[in-house]
């Protein structure tokens, strides 16, 4: 009796999901390694409150069968218009976690062979959906104000050349992962401008904009665009906790309208809907990401004090905001030679070539400040100083 | 400007998603159209309870990144055990809701052209999913005792004579949706013998199973099967609430795995799962089903006696259990026909043509007595009787 015949062509050499119900327990080392949240700042009790609320005054409504809560894309489509987004409703789809989206993208965008342009480094747990669905991948590189607009140009000059027509540029302009670069204004413009002759997609994944600790804030390509051709990601994860799941998209109602379908599970239910609204109301979100960006800011000073003290031989960028410090290694080590010392002294962090699709970047590593708390960020960077030097 | 050049083939004409965000608001009419859950016997409190126990002791996990609670799945795996099915962990993914297992379902199944043998009247709302995918659809029918398995061996033999092998039989086999027939013993062994003689997958969606008011139950075609075939469907909807969209499939590890590799926002929250994990514990959940049971039971038999009262014209089938029932109309009177009088009288139910795939059904009806209140139901029901009599 075998069902593997059975299988859609699709289906039949399916790679395990990246972050699946087996995930095995986490290991006792100090890991800097991925971008969590800090536990020590979930509001709980506020969030308990909420639910408490939401059960008491609407249950009939959140707990039976029915759309997300129209409240909380009214709370998002101001928070927006306030960023200078000429949002409405049509605009925006609510999703389980914006790594839902990342997921639709290719579904509404890919046909086996499609091109997307990607920045190298960038978030890989994206660029896998997009690798999944077939697409070939084109890397832009990165300095240090980010997506290298020059080279930008050229590839897609080349892809015209060639009669190629990408699909999509899947960009992280603020704070980027992993890299924390924020891509000044007169890039965006550019960003735009090329996109806008090309006739191609930007996806902008704004996952830690909010994040901002020092500097002013520049404006997104989705208040600057006036093409309608920004996809906007935006989500809670980052700014109240990963595991209410909830993010969204912000586009043309007629790309909205084949990532909602493409949902096939349909709308987000209306209890979590509701219960995040109740949470962010009366301008306790604004509120609450103050002090993360309180804590955070600390974090990072203390993981930068920690480089300059401890690990002294690399090289790293100091973000404005978000979860990461990226860094260059001395020349001649190697990553993920690095990660094996360093996780045999009691730590770890992500070789940067894990942020590469196209096999670069061993010389780089990729350290979260987000997750541990100050003593152990201390504790692990110097045992990562200690693994350099026992190289 | 345009980006319609830039969607994949398969996103070019999409339709619109049946539950979407924008769903209208709901009307005036007393509706037996949809089977909702009744909000009076939400355990409100219960779940505010629970989600302020969670987010007091486990905060910390619930809130962050990470896979769905493990304990939940222990709870379905225990709970499948007592029902006789050689349940473990590797046999179980929790799911937004049982649609989403639906959804997934011809992801990992279906190539374009491909058959699927569904039953005919039916859950549209699954079926929908196979036939945007591609899929072929062979209606076969459901009589007083459900599935007619000699029907299905006819259908089965012609596709083999044709040299096409169907992909899966998708079946309710207890208090169907919208017969609310419950397959007999013999016939679900012969359905399984069936199946493995032409190694087909069999898809079991039991979102009813528990909402038995009397009778004994029978085994689950996955308690019976000995071959690896049956993939169950379970769902908190109905024993729960909607809201918590939290369903899960039971199926061969092979199985289980490429669904979760389609599950593209990865696994289902810590949070809600913990939620609804705290909830069941200690016997709670077997407790609120014995509640529901007594409730549904009394609206059954409130709507049965209405329809004999009031509606003597329908022939009604009387269900064990679940949400609904299904009557027969007087020769020559359309269910479309009487819809419109009955929207006008005040009241609304689902034509029974909207459960079949091939055009059948306009004889037919399905109310639903789980949603409104016992005495919205007598009048909802005296309404339809008068809409009848205007015809």
């Amino acid at each position: 009796m075998s069902f593997d015949s059975l299988f859609a062509q699709r289906a039949r050499d399916v790679r395990p999901p990246m972050y699946g119900p087996n995930q095995p327990a986490r290991s006792h080392l100090i890991s800097l390694t991925y971008g969590f949240a800090d536990p020590a700042l979930f509001p709980s009790t506020d969030l308990a409150a909420a639910t408490a609320e939401v059960l008491e005054r609407d249950a009939a409504e959140a707990l039976n069968y029915g759309p997300a809560f129209a409240g909380l894309q009214t709370f998002i489509v101001e928070r927006l218009r306030t960023q200078g987004i000429n949002a409405s409703d049509e605009n925006i789809l609510l999703s389980y976690g914006s790594g839902q989206i990342l997921g639709l993208l290719p579904q509404v965008f890919i046909d086996p062979g499609d091109t997307v342009i990607i920045e190298g480094p960038t978030f890989m747990g994206a660029v896998r959906h997009f690798a999944d669905s077939g697409a070939r991948l084109v890397t832009v590189p990165i300095d240090a104000d980010g997506l290298q607009v020059d080279a930008l140009e050229d590839v897609l000059e080349t892809l015209r050349r060639d009669a190629v027509q990408p699909k999509f540029i899947y960009t992280i302009p603020t704070f980027q992962n992993p890299t924390g670069t924020t891509l000044p204004l007169e890039r965006r413009h550019k960003l735009l401008q090329l996109a806008a002759a090309h006739n191609v997609i930007v996806v902008e994944d704004d996952a830690y904009g909010d994040l901002r600790f020092e500097g002013e804030s520049v404006p997104s390509l989705a208040a600057l665009d006036t093409n309608g051709l920004v996809i906007r990601i935006g989500t809670f994860s980052k700014i109240l906790a990963p595991g209410v799941r909830t993010g969204w998209a912000y586009a043309h109602p007629n790309i909205i309208a084949r990532l909602a379908a493409f949902k096939t599970e349909g709308a987000n239910g209306p209890f979590l809907t509701r219960m995040v609204a109740r949470f962010c109301a009366k301008g306790r979100l604004d509120v609450h990401i103050e002090a993360l960006n309180g804590l955070y800011r600390r974090k990072r000073d203390v993981m930068l004090a920690a480089i300059a003290r401890d690990l002294p031989e690399v090289t790293a960028e100091r973000p404005n905001g978000g979860f990461f410090v990226w860094c260059r290694l001395p020349h001649g080590v190697s990553a993920n030679a690095l990660l094996e010392q360093a996780e045999a002294a009691g730590a770890s962090f992500l070789p940067g070539g894990r942020c590469f699709a196209n096999g670069e970047g061993d010389d780089t590593i990729r350290l979260a400040f987000s997750f541990q708390p100050v003593e152990q960020i201390e504790v692990a960077i110097a045992r990562i100083g200690k693994a350099l030097r026992s190289l």
